[in-house]
């Protein structure tokens, strides 16, 4: 029945450099991969600051989830919820399972810290003095640690040997250095990057995040 | 029977403004509020460099959790796993269940991010001049997120409610900024740190994490 697709709340249109990045990709594709139809709620730019969107949001941030009387806000709670609720995404072998949960984690929280943080100064502060001060130090510590990721793809295709939840975070993460070629100099990383984004569902979700870009832009 | 209880690896040692917010701790009272037995593991502050550790934690990071063959590394993973194996620390109700995991999410991807980017001005760079420019900015930016995580604690004890692993976590990456005042100065979020430290099991997690850093500095 349609009024039990779950709805999935994205932007209406972001900057360039930020379009093909957004949270709502590694949503829509777990729901690609899990074969989940979806509606879709675009919100303008502004909208999320307001209150009535605080609530389910507290940051004012995309995604936001709605799922048959729950609401879920930041990718990584969802794409965990579409996991578990439909079976899919995460291996049954309980010692995979427990490497697919651990490198989720860890590419939030111990990637992305750093992927921001090299965001924050190529996209907001580039011409700063801080900035051109601080990066050389912030590039060197993303480099080691994706070294570390991609010493465990040397054996594996997959983070956690077969393809699951892991991996379409940490390619979520990593596409915020789309705009460097840090990635493509680690070779391991890069065959993972172009394994992972030559899935048909990662193009479908693609296309579907940045179909409403390309409408707002001929609009305008 | 005593090889049953799952294995915690932490350090031994830790420089006196990382004591008491390693990462171990969130872990230590998510068994110590489910009353579950663990064993220790304490390794040395160079011991997680080398290569055998790295089978373990990839990012040469504690805690690991080894839990009857299964290993995690992260503590978000950790907490998650202990939730979802023994039924605690998660609502039951399907809709604070989904509130529970968004905000155990939203403590690591956007909250401790910006308590990072402080930490590392502070603790590491205080006196380089890209940090004394740097740091208003981040402060401005942690300030607003705090604002954000305050507002759903006017109407809450808890941030789903009841208490719950993202309580734990939050509270976890909070401690980041202990060497100062900004908790202190929302009111929302001081009481809320107070109501969730003066748990009897945070208590317990904190003196557990604190004891081998007093043995080791008096054996020295």
């Amino acid at each position: 029945m349609e009024m039990n697709k779950p709805r999935l709340t994205a932007f209406r249109w972001v900057p360039i450099p930020f379009q093909g990045q957004v949270r709502d990709l590694p949503v829509r594709w777990a729901l690609e991969e899990a074969g989940i139809a979806y509606e879709e709620r675009l919100i303008e730019d502004d909208a999320h600051k307001a209150l009535p969107y605080r609530a389910l949001n507290p940051f004012g941030k995309v995604p936001v989830f709605e799922d048959t009387g729950i609401v879920l806000f930041e990718s990584g709670a969802i794409v965990l919820h579409i996991a578990e609720k439909h079976g899919v995404l995460l291996p049954r072998d309980p010692a995979a399972r427990a490497r697919a949960q651990s490198w989720l984690i860890a590419a939030f929280n111990t990637v992305d810290p750093e992927v921001m943080s090299l965001g924050d100064i190529d996209h907001f502060a580039a011409q700063e003095d801080w900035a051109k001060q601080r990066r050389p130090q912030v590039v060197r510590q993303l480099t080691d640690r994706l070294r570390n990721v991609a010493a465990q793809l040397e054996r594996h295709d997959f983070l956690a040997g077969e393809f699951s939840i892991a991996d379409i975070m940490m390619i979520a993460v990593l596409r915020g250095l789309r705009h460097t070629s840090i990635v493509s100099e680690i070779p391991f990383l890069r065959e993972y990057r172009d394994r992972c984004e030559s899935r048909p569902a990662f193009q479908r979700a693609l296309a579907a995040q940045l179909a409403p870009f390309a409408r707002t832009a001929s609009a305008a």
